[in-house]
């Protein structure tokens, strides 16, 4: 056998590997090195691949695809500069926990520490942020060497997708010639020798066991007195369910920002405290819960994490359910750690008071009664201060948020777009999936992102973005061209870094605060629009942005609409809500008491 | 002292040492975390403050700045993948020697490995491709502190410019709030105590020693026999005309592609074989060095590497000459390493024979009249060839080098378009300045290089480069628009990834190759250039082409120059230069065999 055979079996055994740990998905830059991964990928029916010529774009595609499947995606690269544009989307892949296996080709070793052309390290290129990194043996093809190679990538696909999902990479260095032997494939008999089978252990203990019998009787009281549920993280739509049943069952508020899916689905829950960060603004005024259950990260909303760092003081128990074992707690507060699923967690806490116990205490439900008026309050007060005011990108947010149908998807870039969503936006009963890059909060990335989630999807994805973030990344949109992607973009235009203007940076002289902080782009994005061919718009009322929604759904492809702002607005806006609503809460004090004299 | 204070004062310590070891130039991406460093710098009236919000093309910028300036450049970010984002460019920079200061902003250690927001491992974020990576303590100011973070900075900017120059990092974990106090400065008293003075030894060995007697008697005597110099990496201009002086010297024909200068110095060095990659492309029909001198990388040309490669059966001697002591012999066959400067051994090696001495032996000037002949005929062959054929990519490269004058500098991109320069254009006269990222050789990066470079140098730069590669840095646009930068792109655009069109996947099934290599963007780069509003010119002739260089040079801003190609011409032209000149040294040889008889 030539050493193209050799090298030829050495990789079809990996690839062999990939396929049965359920691998079907691949992205691929092309490059030199990376040839032969390349082309037996493209060959193989059982996986469908993508190409991106930019690296950086090319990992962000895989995060939105793996996002959108759960599964392991394989992302391939030749040597070099190319392998180190990789690094952000893994950086936010291990951080939010989305499996991809990450594959750089490489030189062989004794063309490392010369100067050959296009080399560099790269073992290890990925430090801290996967969660396995192999230097691959050169090829061979003994059948020690072809087990080797199948066995490695069969361990690093089921190393991704055990939790915490994350990123994993292995680095081929590969000699010349490099062109496979594409006429080759593995024999019945090889294949044969390599089949591994992954059989996890079913959860004997909780279909076998009482449930309630898990926990400890004091964490069985607690779950019986006044409670608050915080979520974090992204959750799935039935996760999401599930937590708004515990929270009516338990008589409990409950607080998650878009990504928990709590917005979508928790329009007949008069608990969720959608507008928490309103309702939370002044912590003095609140009372205080006998305890906080709390489920992955913390929301997004800060101040209902100064609220509970306030409880720390008082030393309110904090219960932690984290599938993951991260145990996300910044607040250090947590005393009780549960390394259960949600679901698992939501079914025993609702068996400690079943459905047919005796109705909750009087006490239990002037707690709920409570929260609900107040979130009943804070919505009143967004919708009525909304109402006052021009089109902007708060209405835009809102707006979109009620538009999008169920079997559709939305995708809330960072900074700005999220907290409107998360501040002004109500309760929805459409449940469709929002997503976010929130691993590590980046405004990279996002358009290749959506346009992965919406390769996987299928489904027509609706993304909310500012202007920055939308540019920082312009190159995904060649993505959304090239594959015909259904993605609707709102683009929030304050043409700059408008985040700072709801952050201390603000009180800057403009001097300072232009250069720095304001970065404007003066860029034309109907001319980006028409670049990339996508249709546009420019909505200036409300009726003309749903029409231009509602436009973009008929398309087969992508539609920009921007929305121009100012970085001002929203902030005036914000402000204004949040006086109301401390008039609102004074007038209604006011009001009983004077009933309690009337 | 308030938190902010102490802060202030501490990273005022570092920023008096980036100043004291001669650091004036920063590139800052706005973010939240980096705001006190980002301000501190901004009001520092020494150091120039370059904005850039893509952090990939702020990391490219820093490197053109600092190669440009061969100073330490600082280049800043706020915590999460914006870190990431730097590091494609630290990679070239580690690689091709060129000195950043990157310094990335954290959360502090609490909110380390608990789901805080925005936060990741950054300690050794850029694994082997830094220098040095600090992890800085939190900010202090008792004196011992305010001295640690003065020193640090100070050996940081010391390491980043120590032979090999290049990336050094450091992590700066900062406390909320995180605005500085502006009005703080340090006293009179803290800066002195600081003061720290680096004071190299000078060249004494060299200045005091005859240095002909450094060489030992065997190097000597191979210094008086036939050899060749082959030199690579990037030169300056003035080690370029050395080399040259040391080729007509030494009677030896000198090799070096566009990086080394040497085309740009070379018109009046007959044995300079600006054409190597055509002379040494059948190796068997070539003569045998006694000796084979070399500065630095292996050249781009890849015929030489194998030229030098056939050498090694024959065991002739091999000399490699690097500075910087990375020793860069990807063919490991070089006998003597010598840590010297291209300068300093040009004099000893001159000095081995005086130009006092006798004149050179009849089989030296027969050697060296062999060699030069062979350039005269490659340089006939490819003139005569480009003259038969119609305007495309290949002309265009040829006319943009013979159009740039001498205070203009040209960038030529990587992959073909360096390729077609170094085996097309003539040897020059005019001695500009030709800069590449050929540390890598990565096709990211480029447009935010030649930004920086434009920056620095406030010349002309020209950039020759082909459509992938403006496509996978396009946001580098932005900072040419913004900070109008003199800048003429001349875009050789094959609407593919055309290298591979010269290598062995050319082989391919059209639906194997059109995918994986030839990646067709499609994009229309009339609208890019409208998009960041620089003057677009399709030229179709060579005079037309010439007229929009000449009118692009008049302008005070940035010029696209569209040559419309496909991935086959170059290729097909290439094919006939190489048969043509086979077919003129066939009958080269035949007219002297006839003479030899006449």
């Amino acid at each position: 056998m030539n050493h193209q055979q050799v090298m030829t079996e050495y990789l079809l055994s990996f690839i062999e590997g990939l396929k049965q740990a359920g691998v079907c998905q691949a992205v691929i830059s092309p490059g030199s090195r990376s040839t032969p991964l390349a082309l037996l990928l493209h060959r193989e029916k059982t996986v469908t691949c993508h190409i991106d010529v930019d690296e950086r774009s090319a990992a962000f595609f895989a995060l939105g695809l793996a996002k959108a499947s759960q599964t392991a995606v394989v992302l391939l690269c030749t040597s070099g500069t190319a392998a180190a544009n990789f690094y952000p989307a893994i950086c936010e892949a291990y951080e939010s926990a989305v499996p991809l296996i990450v594959l750089t080709t490489d030189r062989p070793p004794e063309l490392h520490h010369v100067g050959a052309a296009q080399t560099m390290s790269q073992n290890h290129l990925y430090a801290d942020h996967v969660k396995l990194s192999y230097q691959m043996a050169l090829p061979e093809n003994t059948p020690n060497l072809l087990r080797y190679s199948y066995w490695q990538a069969y361990q690093l696909a089921l190393t991704a997708q055990q939790l915490p999902f994350g990123p994993v990479h292995a680095n081929f260095p590969l000699r010349e010639p490099l062109l496979p032997d594409l006429a080759l494939r593995l024999s019945e008999e090889q294949r044969q020798t390599m089949q591994t089978q992954y059989i996890p252990l079913p959860k004997l203990v909780l279909a076998n066991q009482q449930p309630i019998a898990l926990l400890p009787e004091e964490l069985k009281s607690l779950l019986q007195a006044k409670g608050v549920i915080v979520v974090g993280g992204e959750c799935t739509l039935n996760q999401a369910k599930a937590l708004h049943q515990l929270s009516q069952h338990l008589s409990w508020p409950i607080i998650g920002d878009p990504l928990t899916q709590l917005a979508a689905t928790g329009k007949d829950n008069p608990l969720y405290l959608k507008q928490a960060e309103i309702i939370f603004q002044k912590v003095q005024d609140l009372p205080t819960p006998q305890v906080v259950l709390r489920f992955g990260k913390l929301p997004v909303t800060k101040n209902v994490m100064l609220y509970l760092q306030s409880l720390t003081q008082q030393a309110i128990p904090q219960i932690l359910v984290d599938e993951t074992q991260r145990w996300p707690d910044p607040l250090h507060i947590c005393k009780y750690l549960l390394p259960w699923s949600i679901l698992d967690f939501v079914q025993v806490a609702k068996a400690v008071r079943p459905s047919s116990a005796p109705v909750i205490s009087s006490a239990l439900s002037a707690w709920a009664a409570f929260w609900q008026k107040r979130q009943q309050i804070a919505q009143q007060v967004v919708a009525l201060q909304l109402a006052k005011q021009d089109f902007d990108d708060s209405i835009a947010s809102v707006a979109l948020a009620d538009f999008i149908a169920e079997d559709e998807v939305l995708f809330v870039a960072n900074s700005n777009a999220i907290r409107l969503v998360d501040r002004l936006a109500p309760s929805l009963q459409q449940g469709f999936q929002t997503f976010g890059n929130r691993g590590v909060n980046g405004i990279d990335g996002i358009i290749s992102t959506v346009a992965g989630l919406a390769s996987a999807k299928r489904q027509r994805v609706y993304l909310l973005v500012g202007d920055l973030t939308l540019f920082h990344d312009m190159n995904g949109l060649q993505m959304i061209q090239k594959y015909q992607l259904p993605v609707t973009i709102v683009l929030l235009n304050n043409n700059s870094g408008g985040i700072f203007s709801f952050l201390s940076q603000r009180q800057l002289s403009p001097s300072d605060f232009d250069p720095l902080f304001a970065t404007a782009l003066d860029i034309s994005f109907e001319k980006v629009a028409q670049l990339y061919q996508m249709s546009y718009v420019q909505p200036t009322t409300k009726s003309a942005f749903i029409a231009a929604l509602a436009n973009s759904r008929q398309q087969s492809t992508a539609s920009l609409i921007e929305v121009k702002s100012t970085a001002e607005l929203p902030v005036a806006l914000w402000q204004r809500v949040l006086a109301a609503y401390q008039q609102s809460i004074l007038e209604e004090k006011e009001a009983k008491h004077e009933n309690n004299y009337s």
